[in-house]
C-alpha cells in the first residue's frame, strides 16, 4: 500500500522538527521583543481573493479547486495578500501601525529542486500603515537581530533605494540584478549601454536612505551589519522605497532574507493606498545555514532524561523518581514496562538523542540514591535524588 | 470586493492568536516534561493514504482535489491516520515506543454551527509501539497536568474499558452512550432490555482498569481527578481497551480531551499489528472553556511596554529607551514617527492592550528619567531608566 509523501510535502520527524521549533521560537522571541503580534489567516480563501494578486505565474502555480459547496477556493499561497485582505476586512479594529507577524506553511505548484518545496513555512514581519522610514529601519534592525540571535555572526544586509531605478528599462534592471550570480562580463555583455553599470555602481545613497541609515545607527545596529548596495534590485513592481537582503557570509544558496517599503499592495482590496514595510524570512534556507555553521546546540532533544526501569520490584521507585524529576521542572520521561532489558532501554534514549539516563537498581534503591549516566561522554555517577535534579537543571 | 474568509475558516487576529500560543505553548510544555516529540505532517496528501479510512461519512466530509499533475489529493483530516502513515514509512528509524505530539490543523467540510469549523487546530499525544499499562495511564496523567496547567481545577476524566462491551449490540451502546445528554428515562425507553443499564452501571472495573488505577496512583495523580465511568462508551469501532473523556465542571458544551487505546489502526498500512495508546484535546473547546471560567492571565499582551515620542528633537532619547528596556529582556516597541500627539500614542497602546507606556519629554531628558505610565491602573511614576526596567521585570 502506498505510504509516500507527495513530491516536494514534507514529513518532519521530531529530530528535525525540534530543530524548525527551536528557530521558530527564536525568531517568535525576538519580533515580539519589537512589539510584533502573531497574526493566523485560514489556509484556505476565496479564490478570487487571491486570484489575479501574484501575476499569470502565481496564477499557474496556485493550489485551485472547488469544494464540496462548489466555492472556488484556493491554499495560501503567501502571507502578503492575506494581510492586505485582513486590513481591508477589519480596518479601523486593527491598530495604526499594524506591527504583525505570521509563521504559516504557503503552498506552491513549484517545480521542486534542491531546496524548493511545495509546501514551506513563511515568516514574515511587516508593519502596516506608517510611511516613516523609522518603520523601514526598525524592520532592519529585527532582521538583523533575529539572525544573530540564531548564532549568525558574518551577516550583512545589502540595502537599496527601488527609485533609483526609477527611469531605467525592466530589461536593463534585471541584467543588472544577476551581476552577483552571473559575474561581471555576463552583465557587461548583456548591456546595450555598457557605461549603466558603472553609472549605477557609483550611485551615492539616496536622501530615504541617509535617513534609514541614520535611524539604524540610532538604534544600536553596527555598521559592519549593512550596506549600501546600488545595484539590489529585487524585483520590479512590488517595492516602492527601501529593499534589501540578507546575505550570510560561507552560505552561497542565497540571500536568507528578503524586503522593503511596498506602499501600493496593502491597499488593494479597498483601493486606498496604505504604507506598509516588511520582509520574509526563508525558512528552510535558514534552516540550511545554521546547519551548515553547525550553529544547532548540540543537544536539542527536547526530552532531558530517561528514568529506566530495573525490574518489576523496582518499577514503582521509577515511577516516584520521575515524578520528583519532573517536579524540578527537568522534562522526564519514565520507560513504561517493567520488564525490558536494561540494554534496550539505553539504545532506546540513545536513538531519541535523549542526553541522560537514570538508574535505579536494587543498591540505588536501599541507599536512597540513583544512577545518573551521561549517554555523549559515557560516564556515570551514583548521586542523591537532589545531587541529580542539581545535575540536571544546571 | 470581496474581502470574506470561507465560512467556517477563521482569522486569529492578535489578540485572539495571542490566547491560542499561549494554550499551544502551555500544551507542549506539558507533552514535552512527558518525554512526546514533536511531529509534522504535510498538509495534503495523496487521496489514497487517507480515503477510507474514516467511514463513508469522513470521505464525505474530506477535502479532496486533483493537483495540477492530476493527482489525486486530499487535506489533512485528523493527524492519527498520517501518524499510521509516518509509522509504515518509517519503520525502524522511529524509536520504539515513538511518543510523539502533533498540534497542526486539519480541514473537514462539515455544516460549520457553534463550535465547529471547517479548518481548526487538533492537538494529538500518542504512544505507539507499546502495549504496557502504564502507557495508558501515562496519557491520563500528562492530560490532567497538562489541563491542571492551563488552569482548570474542577476536572474529571471518566475511565472506562472498551471490553465491557463485548457481546452487546452496537445498537444498544449507542443507546446508553446518550445517557448523559439524553437523560435516564429517554435510554429506559429506548432499551429493548430495560435491565441493561442496571445491568452496566453495577459493573466493577475490569482487570485492566485496576492496573490502571493502581499506575496513576504510582504517578502522583489525585484519585479526585478520575473515575471509573461503566456507562462511557466513546463510539464502536476504533478502540480497543481502556477509553476516556475529560469533563470540566461548568463546561456544559462536551468532554475537552477524549482518547484511550486503539491496537488496530496504527498497523493499517503495514499489516501488522501496532499497539498505541493516545488521546485529542479538543483546542477550541479548551480555549472556549478558559474564557468561561476566565482562567486567562488579565495581561496576555505579548509586548510589555510602548516607549513613545515626544517630539522630533527627543527622538533619540527614546530610541535609547527602547534599546536598553530590550536589552533588558522586556518586549518594547518604540512609536515610529516623531510628529504624532502624544494622546494619539497612548490610545495605540490602550487598543493594543500595551499595559505600560513610557514617556521622555523634556524634563524627563534633562533629569535623565523616564516617565512610566500603567495604563490599567491609570497611574504614572518618574524614575531612573534602572527603576523603570525594575519595575517592568518584577
Amino acid at each position: 500500500m502506498n505510504t509516500q509523501t507527495l513530491k516536494g510535502f514534507r514529513d518532519f520527524l521530531p529530530f528535525e522538527a525540534r530543530k524548525r521549533q527551536s528557530v521558530i521560537n527564536t525568531l517568535k522571541k525576538v519580533f515580539e521583543s519589537y512589539g510584533f503580534e502573531v497574526l493566523e489567516t485560514p489556509a484556505l480563501e476565496y479564490e478570487e481573493v487571491l486570484l489575479g494578486k501574484y501575476g499569470t505565474e502565481g496564477d499557474k502555480l496556485m493550489y485551485r479547486f472547488e469544494d464540496n459547496g462548489g466555492r472556488k477556493v484556493a491554499l495560501r499561497y503567501d502571507q502578503t495578500v492575506p494581510l492586505a485582505r485582513v486590513v481591508a476586512q477589519y480596518g479601523d479594529k486593527l491598530p495604526t501601525p499594524f506591527k504583525r507577524y505570521q509563521i504559516q506553511p504557503v503552498w506552491r505548484a513549484e517545480n521542486t529542486q534542491k531546496g524548493r518545496f511545495r509546501e514551506f513555512l513563511q515568516c514574515d514581519i511587516d508593519t502596516v500603515g506608517m510611511d516613516s522610514l523609522y518603520a523601514d529601519a526598525e524592520i532592519v534592525a529585527c532582521t538583523i537581530k533575529a539572525l544573530e540571535s540564531l548564532g549568525f555572526k558574518n551577516l550583512k544586509v545589502l540595502i537599496n533605494d527601488r527609485t533609483v531605478f526609477a527611469g531605467m528599462s525592466s530589461e536593463n534592471i534585471r541584467i543588472i540584478d544577476k551581476l552577483k550570480k552571473a559575474g561581471r562580463e555576463k552583465v557587461l555583455e548583456e548591456l546595450s549601454d555598457k557605461s549603466l553599470l558603472q553609472k549605477i555602481e557609483s550611485l551615492k545613497p539616496t536622501k530615504t536612505l541617509e535617513t534609514i541609515f541614520q535611524a539604524l545607527k540610532e538604534m544600536g545596529v553596527d555598521k559592519d551589519k549593512y550596506e549600501f548596495s546600488p545595484i539590489l534590485a529585487r524585483g520590479l513592481d512590488y517595492y516602492t522605497g527601501m529593499i534589501f537582503e540578507v546575505e550570510i557570509a560561507g552560505y552561497e544558496a542565497g540571500s536568507v532574507v528578503g524586503g522593503g517599503r511596498y506602499d501600493n499592495l496593502i491597499g488593494m482590496f479597498s483601493g486606498k493606498q496604505v504604507p506598509a514595510t516588511g520582509c520574509a524570512f526563508g525558512f528552510d534556507r535558514v534552516l540550511e545555514a545554521i546547519e551548515l555553521m553547525k550553529l544547532f546546540p548540540k543537544d536539542l532533544s527536547t526530552t532531558k532524561v530517561l528514568v529506566t526501569v530495573f525490574s518489576m520490584e523496582l518499577g514503582s521507585n521509577s515511577i516516584q523518581v520521575a515524578n520528583k524529576l519532573r517536579e524540578a521542572s527537568i522534562n522526564t520521561e519514565m520507560w513504561l514496562e517493567a520488564d525490558t532489558k536494561l540494554d534496550k532501554q539505553l539504545k532506546y534514549a540513545d536513538q531519541k538523542g535523549v542526553p541522560y539516563v537514570v538508574i535505579i537498581g536494587p543498591d540505588e534503591a536501599s541507599e536512597n540514591k540513583v544512577t545518573l549516566k551521561d549517554l555523549k561522554l559515557k560516564t556515570q555517577q551514583t548521586l542523591s535524588l537532589d545531587e541529580c535534579i542539581q545535575k540536571l537543571t544546571s
